[in-house]
């Protein structure tokens, strides 16, 4: 049970932390604080949250944990905000989708790794933004990953993986360094193949009749460029250098492909597709196994 | 009306063909041809063809109309099979999504582009394959390309654009080159994009884990690689050359991005992903009218 939840950042995560917590019955008070004031009303209004306050400092006093759900370049300035204002009891948790760069971040902000701090991470999301996207299903049979350090508390770690247990989520721990690469393959990578590929559509002369004959595939496929703009630059640059190295490992790749159809090789061809299809057929298998367990 | 409807593979797109004619109530006896008796003995069960025959010559006898759905590449050979077969006054139309390839497939097999062959493509499909994933609806407010020739009879052009309007498709005209290329860039490379991206990741030392964190973006962007490999094997090939065009351009767009993570290039980081968000919800938007205006 937490008394009183500080939500900074009161949009599609945060604001489905709230709503997730408020409805197992698991949080007394949640103050929302962020910058948009319009968005504080809409979440005020939608029940998400009992009060807020603009200035993080405010918000954060004598919230028992405090969740981070800010865009990963504001997390910096942020947390050294809120630094002198956390009651003593206090734990922070994030829910940033790269760990390394927030872990830096701590420590700048407060010249150590505090152990109260617990970085973690769900793996949930749609492509739209806002509390009004927000919904308390959103956390249910999905994956949240806490990154934990030597430094963290293992008592603090226990209650962020409680709180999240409340939301329906199957919490694990990973370190850092690994979770950036998982995420990098699983995520960051996709993203910047929705983005280029809808970017480079956009560029060519015929792009409109080019959008105009494309079908549910490509719906499907180009749903994560739809994404937040803002919030994806922070996590490319946050997580630049295992990004880079899938980047080059999928060029690597398509060199292959390309090479393959340039030169009509089918057998090599079928050979690659078959290999994703049995592995991507597995994979949703796996995700129906995992739904069906939880 | 159609008195005889012969299907040449009674696939997801034949099989959808065939069951809406059907139900719009314009097609008289329906024949079904393929080379597994399985599947053809389950589309009889379901009811979807008549009769079949294993032999495309037996089975477009006295048909009117005569729809491929076989792969690309057994193309020139069922069209070699079937032409001294044909009744005087038939026509034969195709849903394969490259047009050039069957249309250099028509050429080598009768010896000229006949009048009475409509080159066409059903903007339309799952991921699934077999009659079983066939159902009446698949081209419901779907777009259909037809690419006919200066020799295609423009009576026969009529006869199958009024067979895909009955199944509630919206028909389209453009030339085979054209369609090529606006193919190859909304279906044919983000088909390369997602079976590269999953064989990628299907070859890292991690791949079991790196499955296991992924979330619902994932399992959407990744869709397509469950499609058919023969399938998808015979497009690349038929499409090589749009296909290679395409590939180089994405390359070239994702090396741009590369450099931009590496150098943390948050501005033009943040110039593409909104260029790229705007695009695709104007997409989304674009194809909701479409539904409406059906």
């Amino acid at each position: 049970m937490i008394d009183r939840l500080a939500v900074i950042g009161v949009g599609l995560i945060g604001g489905s932390l709230a709503r997730a917590l408020r409805a197992a019955g698991q949080v007394g008070e949640i103050i929302g604080c962020g910058r948009s004031q319009e968005n504080l009303e809409l979440a005020l209004e939608l029940g998400v949250i009992d009060r807020y306050a603009q200035d993080p400092a405010i918000a954060v006093r004598d919230a028992d944990i405090v969740f981070l759900a800010v865009p990963m370049g504001a997390m910096r300035e942020l947390l050294a905000s809120i630094g002198p204002h956390l009651a003593t009891n206090a734990l922070v948790t994030d829910g940033g989708s790269v760990k390394n760069s927030i872990v830096a971040d701590a420590r700048v902000a407060f010249g150590c790794m505090p152990p109260w701090f617990v970085p973690g991470h769900p793996i949930a999301g749609t492509e739209r933004s806002g509390v009004g996207a927000s919904f308390p299903e959103l956390f249910r049979q999905r994956r949240v990953i806490l990154t934990p350090l030597p430094e963290t508390d293992p008592k603090a770690t226990a209650r962020v993986r409680a709180m999240w247990q409340a939301t329906g989520a199957e919490v694990s721990e990973m370190t850092v360094a690994h979770h950036d690469e998982v995420l990098a393959a699983t995520s960051h990578l996709p993203h910047m193949l929705a983005f280029g590929l809808v970017d480079a559509l956009t560029r060519m002369d015929c792009s409109d009749e080019i959008f105009r004959y494309a079908a549910g595939g490509f719906r499907d496929f180009t749903r994560i460029a739809s994404s937040n703009p803002v919030m994806w630059r922070d996590i490319c640059i946050a997580n630049r250098d295992s990004l880079s190295a899938m980047l080059a490992r999928f060029s690597t790749e398509m060199s292959d492909l390309a090479a393959s159809i340039r030169d009509a090789d089918g057998e090599h061809l079928l050979e690659v597709f078959a290999r994703a299809k049995a592995a991507r057929d597995g994979f949703v298998d796996g995700g129906k196994s995992l739904a069906e367990h939880n």
